[in-house]
């Protein structure tokens, strides 16, 4: 079963992506843009019927690879 | 208001980072894992109350910056 993670950077820490993204919307013409904060995506396809434990996998992945939790939070969703 | 949105690679557009994350959970131990697959996630702060107003706005911020249509698609959630 396919597996959809989350990852965004902690409020507070800095994201000069997002901080660009924003100032080009801006300058785009999308005036009443406040803020935007840029995160990653993934789709996990794993070899697992059952949805929890296949979650418990995935939350596994996200703490050992996929996430930096010192700077980032995950969310299974 | 926040608005979320997600940006995937269309079916049948390679990959390469998705890729390479795959094979590092497979040789870490998680051998289960047949295919991962990453996008993008934005969460965009517009000054507008109205959500449906908020989310016609993000969806014309996906059409002419963040998402490239020709090799992606893009989901407000």
């Amino acid at each position: 079963m396919k597996v959809k993670v989350i990852v965004t950077l902690k409020n507070g820490v800095l994201d000069p992506q997002g901080k660009a993204i924003q100032q080009t919307l801006n300058s785009m013409g999308f005036l009443n843009v406040n803020e935007v904060r840029q995160g990653k995506y993934f789709v996990i396809d794993i070899k697992e019927n059952d949805e929890s434990k296949a979650k418990i996998k995935a939350e596994d992945m996200c703490k050992k690879l996929l996430a930096n939790l010192v700077i980032e939070d995950y969310k299974i969703v």
